[in-house]
């Protein structure tokens, strides 16, 4: 046991210490560099697998491969789960099949999913191999659906009582299952005759109550129920709203085949917010891209379609190319009307991706929340044409000029809150990712509204 | 008991069905506007308080207000609870104070602080006069914890037991205790003689093991300890890295204080993750803004930064001016290279953002991420710089100017790159949020690096 006057000095786990988290990652990426095995074990000795995959996700690429092939024993089941998802993929590329079979055998099922399906072809075969048939059986049930289901998060390890034992029964029985049941559960799933889930006791109720109540009497009927094909985002959501710990899944039969729990459920949120923030930016890949290849290739094809319809926007201003020699004032000003645009498009973007991801924006107060933004739109539009219609004729001493550029700020910026809010509907309503794409194309909005608008009325107004 | 079959068919809160959600928005909508009580309550009947908090959400706002004043009973402690943080602001605004203090009754600790935080002075000191003396002492020592700390958080409900008693005691300690004890709970805390929280025992493990067995010889010795000091996000990171479904909060003292819960982590995830992605879109207030005064007021403030270095980067293309005149398609270019460096800039700063929220940005590897930027910035630039060069040559018959601007690509998509990690380190370096205003710095630098590079260049080749 530890002792706890040490713990309240300074908790490792909690220590903020920078410097010491610095130099212990210098420390192990000298012990692989050095092919010094047994330095590296010393290092990572007795450390929660969650900081020791923390430490192993701060080295280099192929220090984290020098390490796998050097200490593949550090390398355990609980470690290879904690890693982030790209690092598991590298490291499982150095690892023996043999070895990686021999970790999973520690995992609960919904860990050992995690861990397999980073494996390419060839090495996810020897894997399968080499696990019990049972794990072998479950794990190519769990890799047949598709990524990112409720069917790849589920655990099958779960608790599970027949609606009419008692509260005595299910606990004399989860007394004998012991190396069954899961390591952690939160409920104990009350089941009918045909295995079907009608409700769950949570287990502080469960230890409350006295042995001779039925569970039926105590359960919460079920009312959410999980479905393996369901996308994870959905369950996650479900989770959130309705604070719950775990849920059951449940096969095409209705019968019980597993469950989600929330620790799970935490990471697929951060997941897909994550997602969802890189998307917003152009960034197509989820992971953090470690190498300078991989980050131009996730950043590449939305930087090509920004340069297309960069390109259409210089098209626009090309048309005024008469009016720009003739007051070259016009080139000067006309960046502050697109940027203006781009930026409050933005903004509502960013609040309209964030409203649909967290479902508060529906059919029931969509066109409330359009016109929202384009009131918003608007007004910034006001504040911001009078501002800028001083500076503007301040600076050229051109008072019709700061005029143009005013009329110019408003309609761009009313545009642009439009454009943020109904760029995300219309892509959600076609059934694409309403982060995904949504930028660019609010950004093209912003640009030809803004350059066209300002330059045909400069060249209308002012020459 | 629900009926299990009907469950199967199609359980109410999978239904996902956005028609009769809309159609039931439109009904309790109605029911508000006519003032109809009876009828409001008959919609809401038997719902689960989160379904309910989530349609009066979808009110406008003036409905949400008529409701609070002509159905009070609906705003139970559970559905106040469930909220969303600026709803539930409007809503208890429209409250009486003796109806929130009976609200508050049926909550847990964590939840009434989330209530009482949203009233104003007055109505706050009226409800505190309400509640009991008990309750009245507890949200006063929690409202004196900062916004978004651990404090605010936290449960004084607990279950914890002397590391002397036995899973007998402690199973016999709680069936007799029943009220006191929180609905839910997972762990229970195991305290030494000073009331210092010394280990866990998860409930599912108490409830396997047999009588005799002291709490000592299965509890998982504590290692995270919370302080009610502690900001709600190092708490968060904490429960994500471990795993954790609840952990303790001690006193100055180191003693058990009370508790945080996995459930009101993801909560605290959800408004992080919000925060943030706001936060890089210049977006100030963190609750989704339902009307149009608040969401200028969270807008025009970035809105205003960004016009002051538009302006600024306008006051680079001035200088240039003579060189537009004489040869006009450097304006009608100079917005592309803009354009790509303000993009490129914005998928740096989003990945930077998004790592270091995720603390994977540290000291040991931040060398190597910006050099990483720095390579595949110019990588991107050299591609485009090629891409672009073509266009621009054929598009104006001038090689050189697709010369002038291929190089300005490289140059401004390398200076991207490098802005998008480096000003997001250094706002964290100097102890700032690096989400907030980092994306105006990033763009500040490529505007002003893209139209001096590109306009120099060409004035200096080309002319």
């Amino acid at each position: 046991m530890a002792d706890p006057a040490e713990l309240y000095e300074e908790p490792a786990e909690r220590a903020d210490d920078p410097d010491a988290h610095h130099r212990l990652v210098q420390e192990l990426s000298g012990a692989a560099s050095d092919q010094d095995a047994s330095y590296a074990r010393e290092l990572l000795l007795e450390m929660h697998p969650a900081d020791i995959a923390d430490l192993i996700e701060q080295l280099a690429w192929e220090q984290q491969d020098q390490l796998a092939r050097l200490a593949p024993d550090l390398f355990t089941g609980d470690v290879l789960a904690e890693l982030a998802v790209d690092t598991r993929g590298d490291v499982v590329d150095a690892l023996d099949p043999v070895h990686i079979a021999e970790a999973l055998a520690d995992l609960d099922s919904d860990d050992m999913t995690l861990v397999v399906e980073e494996l390419d072809d060839e090495k996810r075969a020897a894997v399968l191999a080499a696990v019990s048939a049972e794990d072998r059986q479950y794990l190519e049930r769990s890799l047949a659906f598709e990524e990112e289901t409720a069917g790849r998060l589920m655990q099958r390890e779960f608790v599970a009582a027949p609606q009419f034992w008692t509260v005595g029964d299910t606990i004399d029985h989860m007394r004998m299952a012991g190396e069954d049941l899961p390591d952690l559960f939160f409920e104990v799933f009350v089941i009918d005759e045909g295995f079907k889930p009608i409700g769950a006791v949570p287990v502080s109720k469960l230890m409350r109550s006295q042995r001779a109540v039925p569970l039926s009497e105590i359960m919460d009927p079920t009312k959410i129920i999980i479905r393996p094909e369901d996308d994870q985002e959905d369950a996650a959501y479900l989770f959130e709203k309705y604070h719950l710990i775990s849920a059951p899944v449940v096969d095409d039969d209705g019968r019980l085949a597993g469950m989600l729990t929330v620790d799970d459920i935490v990471d697929v949120i951060q997941e897909e917010n994550k997602e969802d923030m890189l998307a917003l930016a152009g960034v197509n890949d989820a992971g953090q891209s470690d190498t300078v290849f991989s980050s131009v290739k996730a950043r590449a094809p939305w930087l090509l379609v920004n340069l297309g319809t960069a390109v259409f926007a210089s098209a626009i201003i090309a048309l005024f190319d008469e009016a720009i020699t003739q007051l070259v004032a016009l080139a000067v000003l006309m960046p502050i009307v697109a940027s203006m645009g781009g930026n409050a498009g933005t903004q509502s973007l960013a609040v309209a991706v964030r409203s649909i991801a967290s479902r508060d924006l529906t059919m029931s107060n969509s066109m409330r929340v359009i016109w929202r933004e384009l009131a918003a739109g608007a007004v910034n539009g006001v504040i911001f044409a009078i501002v800028m219609g001083i500076v503007a004729g301040l600076w050229f001493q051109d008072w019709a000029l700061g005029g143009v550029i005013a009329i110019s700020m408003v309609i761009t910026l009313a545009c642009a809150g439009l454009a943020g809010i109904l760029v995300p509907l219309g892509l959600r309503r076609m059934g694409a990712d309403p982060a995904v794409a949504s930028s660019v194309f609010v950004t093209t909005v912003t640009d030809v509204v803004g350059f066209f608008v300002f330059l045909g009325l400069g060249a209308l107004v002012l020459l």
